[in-house]
């Protein structure tokens, strides 16, 4: 979209919420699930390795990164619990295309808010798939920064209206129903876990301690709901009590890393998952009767942002919501970048007088 | 350097140049040798893994993280050697500093330069341990990006003033001498590698192709030289005949990655190396005796990007050579995300009229 080979578009936060909101929040999460179902449907031309991940006491620092052969995508991503009282985001993060042919960068972008938006756009799409036909009413357990993301996407993907919200925090639930004012879901606040999962044929759960928490209780779970678990997402952090997991069909990511960071590190190393691309594919059945419990243990996998990217650098030709960043040097001779240096220091040539 | 919490530094193209040029070619060098020297010195402290590399039929995109528990950095680099002949860079990167308390990340800049510089560096710091210590004379096999930063290096760092420069194209030879014109170097253009060699003390190799070649062979190599071996730096890209290599002493900076990608991948994998780490903090010894051949295997560790990237933060400051990046989202209230998306819709508050 720029013709200078060493220009990289770079997408800022305030440029990526305008461009949200040019296309819409619920058309931008639909459209970044389609990039996503696409992209899971070809899972097998992909790169893929668990994320590097830096950890340390405060936190986890992580690089993840994927290529399907022609795009080299990866994203850089901190989590930091802590982080909230001191005002920053427990959350950030910023990504990165490629071209594979050239390994010129095409694209920086934030990716704190896009990391949400494909969050939700993910677990819309395995939902879609997973979850009883006739759903018509979500749960959320944690009414956090992902919460709303949530609710639109499965009012995008799956056509919920009903909500049942819960959280430790009154505040958090008020904050989500006044930020959902204006998506016309029918909404209920709860007072606890239980009475928010009663009459849910979804529950997403999306706390964010850092830590093994017990969100759902065995009792608490009816047969022939689906649960999109999303805050679990790291070694030592998981949601669910390990006997919802024995009576759950678990579908996964990438089972190396949600082995790792996902509820099923409760589990024995062998224990059967199935690979949401091969339920997506057909290869592997998803929800097969009314009875059963699925499960969508999501941890948030490298395609997932891969996808995302791709659906924004096809979103932004003509809007100019992007800069130009110089990243790339650019000599004239590629073998002369020290020659480049030092004809940088020359003047720059006088310019001919006005009207000459 | 910026208060705002959620604006990244970025160092472009233009204002590294501006930088290297303000503090001066040679003297930033130098300030960045003592910086790579330092955290080789602390190199117990860093977490440390191989390169993370996706290999193509072109070339080779990498991510090259590390952490000294305090500071977290990665390096974007790619290798296409194809890229020169459509006007590209062969190697263009960028790296990001982040703090590791936050996960913030404090610096982006450009690397395409900054890695040019670090390589020299670091071979000038190896040298400082091993070459002969009255070196004068300094050869260098291939005249490319890499040469004239590793003079400088060498000038800065070992007084090296006579240089003998060798490549197959006489015209990058040519260049190499255009640009160090200014340096006051004595300098003798080369019709061979073998005449380029005659009477050196140190001999630099710093090739460009991208498959086993032999530059030096050993009847070339007298006793009691200093080989930097920069060129060979990737699995399948080597520059020495296997019969030097195994009449030196050898000296790596990581070997779990030097094996893999530097000239000693043509050897035993138990084939005893010394890593120049130990030699700097005096656990291992360096040069030991006159007549003794030795071989720095560089291939460049994430450490010495650390290092460069340390060493241009320092440097930024008062300088105003870099832009405020608005990459990380920064909602008044962490936890609400969505809601800072559907403020950005709203109208800015209108302003009092002048004068009210």
């Amino acid at each position: 979209m720029i013709p200078n080979l060493n220009i990289v578009p770079f997408v800022s936060v305030d440029n990526m919420m305008k461009l949200v909101l040019r296309v819409g929040i619920e058309r931008f999460i639909a459209g970044l699930a389609e990039y996503v179902e696409e992209d899971f449907r070809r899972w097998e031309t992909f790169d893929k390795t668990p994320r590097l991940a830096s950890h340390s006491a405060e936190g986890v620092i992580e690089l993840m990164p994927t290529s399907d052969g022609r795009t080299y995508g990866f994203k850089y991503v901190n989590g930091h619990p802590k982080n909230t009282r001191e005002g920053r985001q427990t959350v950030t993060a910023f990504g990165v295309l490629a071209d594979v042919g050239t390994g010129y960068p095409v694209l920086l972008s934030e990716m704190t808010i896009l990391t949400a938006l494909r969050t939700a756009a993910t677990s819309a799409v395995a939902a879609r798939h997973l979850a009883p036909r006739d759903a018509a009413c979500m749960a959320i357990i944690g009414n956090g920064a992902q919460s709303e993301f949530q609710a639109v996407a499965f009012r995008a993907l799956l056509g919920i209206r009903q909500l049942r919200l819960y959280d430790i925090d009154p505040a958090a639930t008020r904050k989500c129903i006044r930020n959902l004012a204006g998506f016309g879901f029918d909404i209920t606040p709860c007072q606890s876990a239980e009475e928010a999962v009663a009459g849910a044929q979804i529950v997403t759960t999306v706390t964010a301690d850092k830590q093994y928490a017990t969100i759902l209780t065995d009792n608490m779970v009816g047969a022939g709901i689906h649960i999109n678990a999303v805050g679990g997402d790291c070694p030592g952090k998981t949601e669910l009590h390990r006997d919802i997991l024995m009576r759950s069909d678990i579908f996964v990511e990438y089972p190396p890393q949600t082995r790792i960071e996902g509820e099923i590190q409760q589990l024995a190393p062998d224990h059967p998952v199935t690979e949401l691309w091969q339920v997506i594919t057909g290869a592997a059945p998803g929800r097969a009767n009314p009875g059963q419990i699925t499960l969508f243990d999501s941890v948030g996998f490298a395609t997932e942002d891969f996808s995302a990217l791709r659906y924004v650098r096809d979103q932004l030709a003509g809007t100019g919501l992007y800069e130009g960043l110089d990243m790339l040097a650019d000599p004239d001779e590629p073998r002369d970048l020290f020659g480049m240096i030092l004809r940088a220091a020359a003047p720059a040539p006088a310019k001919a007088p006005a009207g000459a």
